[in-house]
This record gives C-alpha cells, structure tokens and sequence, in this order.
C-alpha cells in the first residue's frame, strides 16, 4: 500500500508567531546546536522522512526573533552525527550561491551523513537579501527561474562527473580512474564551471531534490527535477487542485508522477480530548502582541481591525469579488473564517501559525482521520510538519499521531532503507 | 613562561606524497567524516591548539589522490561535536567566496564549536579552480588580495553586527535589541554588504584569523588583521628572517606582535632512535613512483634526475647564482642537500612530504631539542604539524614528543582555555 511521508519542518522556537514567548520556550537555545540535534532525533523516533530547514539572508525584526540563527548547512552536518536514518533537507538559494560551491557542499553532507541530504531549491525573494549580496534589489521573477534552471543542471553534472566504480585505492596503481573523473564544461547564460567536482560521488549519487515553487516557473522547475514538493493549501480541495496541477506537469516534463511526494505544510495542535487541543493553540494565541497583529490583519482586510472585539467572531467580510487588495492572503482568510468560525484572537492565532498552511487540531484519532482523507482524496503524498510550538508540538505529532497512522497501515513501523530516497520511496 | 603552540595540519592520508600507498593507510576512509573526527580526538588528546584543513577547488591528478574529498566547513561542524577543547580552523578564499556567506557559516560554526573557530584567509592560486567560479582565469595578486582585504574588513564588520548584549529572551518584550543590531550598509570596490548578520554574534565575537600569505601584499594583511601565520621555511634561520619581518610588519600595523603566532610547517618522524625514525621516513620513500618524482625532480633542478643512481647522494649541483629556472625551490633543494646530504631516494621523499617546511628525523628528546631550539631562537612560536602518514605520525608526535616538551615547561599539561583564542593567548 502506498505509504504517507512526513518531513518536520524546523522553524526557530516553533511555526506560531509567539511561540517563543511560551515559558518553555527554547528560545535561549537557538544557537546551540544541540537543541536541533534533539529535534532531529525526535523526528527520527516518529521515523519521519526528514528533518528540514527553510532558509533566509537577511535580519528582520530583532524584537520580534531571530530567524536563520544557525546556518542551515554547517547545523545539518551535526545533525547528520546526531542521528543515523532520519534525512536532512536544507534550503540553498540559487539567487545567492554559485553552483560549484553548493554542490560540493551538499555532496560533502551527503557523504557526512551516508545518503540522507536533500536540497530544497529556492530562488529567494527580498531585497533586503539581496542587499547582503552586492545587489541593489531582487533579479526578476523569470530571471531568477532561468538561473535556478541553469544552476540545477550544472549540479546534476557535477555530482555525476565521478563514476561510480572512479575510486580504485590500488597502492600499487591508481587511486581513482581518471577516465571516471570527468570535467563537465558547462557554458550558459549565468554559469560558467568546468569541473569536475571536488568531492567524490556520493552515497546517494545526487542529492534529493526538493522545490516549493508556486508560481508557473517554479512548478515547472519542480516537475523537471524535484523528488519532493512543499506545497502550502488551507483546504483540501486547493490541495488537490495543486497536486493535480503539478503532477500533470510532471508528466508532461516526462516523469513519472508518482516519483514525486507532494507535501502539504502541516500545523497540528493534538489533545487527549479537542478542547485539550484547542486549549494548546488559545495557549499561544493569548502570547501574540495583539496591537501589531491587529495592524497587519487591518493590512490583509483593508480596513481598521483594532475596533474588532478579540473574542468576538469574525464580522463579515465582503466577498473576494469585492476586494481591492492583495487577494492571496485575503481568500485565506475567507476561507479560514468560512470553514473555522474564529473569534477574531483565534484568527489572528492561526494566522501567526503557519499562514495559510492547513491547520488541524484534535485529538490523534480525529486528526489521523483527517490526514488519511487528504492522502486518499488525492491532496498530499504527505505533510511538511510545521508545529506551532518545538519541541512539544512535534512530540505530540511524533508520539501521539503517528503510531495511529501506523496501526491503519499508512505509515511505516520501521526505517527500511538507508538513504532519504530510499525512505520517499518507501 | 612564553609557551608553543600546535596546530595539526589535516591533508588526505598524510603530508607524505605516497602516504596513501601505505598498507596501513586510511585512503577507504577520505570520504568518511568519523576518520577525521578520530584525528581531532587525537589532536585534542595532545592539547593541541587546533587542527587545520587547507582547501582547494579543482581536482588535481585523481590517479594520485583525492585532495578536498569533504568540504572542510561541512566536516569542521561534525568535528566539533566529536571533540570539546581542540580548535578547528578553516580556510575560506576570498576569491571565490563572498563575504555575508562565508561570515555567516564561519560565525554560525563559532556557535556550534563554542567558540573554537578559526579562519585561514586565502586569495587561492590556481586557472582550474577559477574555471569552476565563471572565470577564465585567476585575476592578478595583487587584485586578489585588494579584494582579500576588503573581504576580511566586510567580515569583521558583520562579526560585529550584533553587540554582545543583544539578546533578550523577555517573552513578555522584546527577543533582541533592534539598537544593538546593526546594518554596516558596506560599500567597497569589490562588495556591497547592508547586514546586519543574520547569526548572532558568536561565542568569541570574532573567529581568529590565520593568514599563510608570503608575498609582500600577503605579510601585510597579516601584519592588519591575522592572529596566527602558517609560515614555510626549511631551516631555522630562514624560520628567523621570516618571523622578524612579519614582527615588524605587525608593529608597523599598530598591533602587538606578541599577539601573533607565526607556525612554521613541520614535518617529524619520530622513532624509538634515530634509525627507527629514519627507517619511517624510508618505508615511505620507497612507496614513491619514482619515475614521476623524477620527473619533477628534473624540472625543479633543470637537468635530467632519471640518470642519477637513487640510492647515492645527490650530486653536486650548481649554485642559486648559475641556476636559470625558478629560484624558490631550487634554493630548499640546495638547502636539503647542503644540511641533510641525503640519497636522491631521501630527497625525493623529503620533497614529497611537505617540500620545503622542515623537517626533523629523531627521538621525542631530539626533536624536542631541536623544536625548544627553534623557539628560543626566535624561529617559531609553534608549529603547524605536517604529519607524514596519518594517523599514526599524528599519534607519535601526540603522545611522544607533547609529553616531552610538557615536562620542559614548553607546553600546556592541560586545556586552560575554552576558545581558540583563548588556547593561542595560553
């Protein structure tokens, strides 16, 4: 029986906004590195697919956190040591980096780390990033999918340019084959790397690529190359629509669709009852500093929030046809409004957690139901866990959640492979 | 009393150009990061100020070895969760790198080290390594090391980004200070840089730098900034020259040259006597392919070594004032034969391990004498250990020549430092 996939998607103190501001937050603990090495090895006891880090290059308010406190790549290496299944995805943008790094790098975790990397492929998108990088703003959205296009096919050649019989070791001959190690001679538009790699093959031979693109260029990018997809949808049906989309791309990019996991993001609060559960997220909600929560929902609704009741439910909203702004956000929230029936704290709650990402709360048993009705409607292959609160809210997932997808059959009672490809193939 | 100091100079299965041929050697192991975890145990077991990964990017001959097998900043980070004391330092180019990235995963790697890095600035050296950057060519010395300077003050400058109370934590306030995180809005010949850093600032503020440079323009940037310089001299007096001009130069910079650390390279053999010590110098020389080292015998002496009987002494070459090729190593050539008297076998392998740095063949008394001889003579404030065959030579210096210079009150008994830094002020 097809099987579920779970990554649990590392995010500072948890994915809810005022996650470290819980008293037991491990907020003082977000330089060290053993704090993600823990998360690690939870996720590996729930025997999750893999661990994985989004990316930034650029501060933003320091009041209100520290994102991007470690870099991922130097973190993964110890994580890798930490752990011995669980994989280990990090986020490199093709914006900022030069291909021959990267994919030396990535080689040199994947050998670190006996075939478990994954490299998420992003393009970046703020200025105050590129700011970091001797740019003066963001390349243009087709430009930066033309470089990430051209930056993926020079690491694909680098990763192969040594064979997989190139090391001999003979003491009394060679130690590789030179006829094995060969140079790729890559020109393009943006890149220009002859190669070969530095680093020797690696375990996995390539790196499992993922993409979260959801543009038109950044879907096809994925349908090209991607192994793993993180996907953001509220709702079910979105989520099928999306998965239906990239997969017909796939297919058209001539690969199979079913070689490619589509992972919806995943905010869960689990109880032993569901007012436990929803007690957890009012918990986090109650920390959020109302007044700026209230100025950015007054941005996403385009009118003044402040004279909202907190514990009031939402008032109507016009309908999008209506609306004059941004209209992503906007029907997020229609939709969230519509399906939930929040107060006005418990949408600002849900909004500081994850965004739009679907958000389920209840006990193991209900929310178990729920996952198993979007993997067998078609929305996800699995779910990018993003919990609100670390390590607490994982635990939850890794401890409560996941023997009830076992017992049904839907998720491994064991590792069985070796390798991060080995598990999403399983 | 003044002390040595000790790093351990990582390079493959040894400096020794046949030391992979060794029956015993490690070559299965180079793309195994637990091989390079034992050698840092091993260096901390020998309280050794650090160990040191050079680096380079582009393959050489892979017939005769696999150089930069893992990427140095990706293994350093599993390094030092395998170790507690020892520092580990890197070498990043600034050539090919770019500063924001090369800061950040040097500051986030101080935080997962607890404060051991340290950061060997290179400007690099060679066409092939360009080649894999977009370049067709390395751009001229002395451009490199404009860049190189400007590289290093961009870094230093986000290093101090984040003051030293930034950090918060208040749950019910603020997470850092926005006042004490600043942009360096850096705007250079060579780089644009906005900042602040996105790690916070890291256990020793800074990572202490090393500097290898022996140019003119090299001196200088480590007169301006470096804390410890890897030198190159074959003998004690040229080890004297060398440190008297750096000394001044620091103090020309306005620094304290006591506060630099200038580590000739070092290779040793050490055996029970004299003759065990010379016999592992032999039992690697004997694995040489001879026919290649002749090859670059007769280019370095520009006359054809393949004549010559192996196991005689050299014969008389002429003086550095008749000699037409390059002088450089042509001299150590002359300085071997005149010091050593060795076999044309003998010179062979003492240019295959190390080339020109010195090299010293003895008991643990022996060497000690001749180490305590180079620090008092103002040669050296420690060396940058050139093992021949890892591990075992790293282990012989460790346990048999460290006790020995323990005993002379020459070298720490035990770790008083928690820092890099703080291990080089000891």
């Amino acid at each position: 029986m097809r099987q579920l996939h779970f990554n649990a998607f590392l995010w500072g103190c948890g994915h809810h906004g005022a996650a470290w501001r819980h008293p037991d937050s491990p907020a003082e603990r977000l330089g060290d590195i053993g704090y993600y090495e823990e998360l690690a090895r939870t996720a590996e006891r729930g025997l999750l697919d893999a661990v994985f880090f989004a990316d930034g290059h650029a501060v933003r308010d320091p009041a209100a956190g520290a994102w991007w406190f470690l870099e991922p790549l130097t973190a993964l290496s110890a994580m890798a040591r930490a752990t011995e299944r669980v994989g280990l995805v990090t986020t490199v943008s093709t914006t900022f980096s030069q291909p021959f790094p990267a994919a030396r790098m990535l080689a040199s975790l994947d050998h670190i780390s006996g075939g478990r990397i994954g490299w998420n492929v992003v393009t970046s998108m703020f200025d105050a990033e590129a700011r970091n990088y001797g740019l003066e703003s963001m390349p243009a959205h087709e430009d930066r999918y033309a470089r990430a296009g051209e930056f993926v096919d020079v690491a694909l050649a680098l990763w192969d340019s040594w064979g997989e019989q190139a090391l001999e070791f003979d003491r009394n001959g060679r130690f590789a084959d030179p006829d094995q190690v060969r140079s790729i001679d890559h020109r393009g538009a943006h890149f220009r790397v002859d190669g070969p790699l530095t680093v020797p093959r690696s375990p996995q031979g390539r790196p499992v690529l993922f993409q979260a693109g959801a543009s038109g260029p950044g879907r096809d990018l994925a349908a090209r190359c991607a192994e793993g997809i993180y996907s953001v949808a509220y709702d079910k049906d979105s989520a099928i629509g999306y998965r239906r989309d990239v997969r017909r791309r796939v297919r058209d990019a001539g690969r199979d669709p079913d070689a490619v996991t589509v992972m919806p993001g995943l905010v869960t609060y689990v109880g032993s009852t569901v007012e436990e559960a929803r007690a957890k997220k009012a918990e986090l909600d109650a920390l959020l500093p109302t007044a700026q929560s209230l100025d950015q929902l007054s941005l996403f609704v385009q009118q003044d929030a402040h004279a909202w009741d907190l514990d009031a439910p939402v008032p109507p909203l016009p309908p999008l046809s209506e609306f004059t702004g941004p209209q992503g956000r906007y029907q997020t929230i229609l939709t969230i409004v519509e399906k939930d029936r929040p107060t006005v704290r418990e949408l600002l709650g849900t909004l500081a957690a994850g965004g739009g990402h679907a958000t389920m709360i209840g006990t193991p048993e209900s929310i178990a139901d729920e996952i198993e009705d979007w993997f067998r409607s078609g929305a996800a292959d699995g779910f990018n866990l993003m919990p609100p609160r670390y390590p607490d809210h994982l635990e939850d997932f890794v401890d409560e959640v996941i023997p009830v997808l076992a017992r049904r059959g839907l998720f491994r009672t064991e590792y069985t492979a070796a390798t991060l490809r080995g598990h999403l193939a399983g």
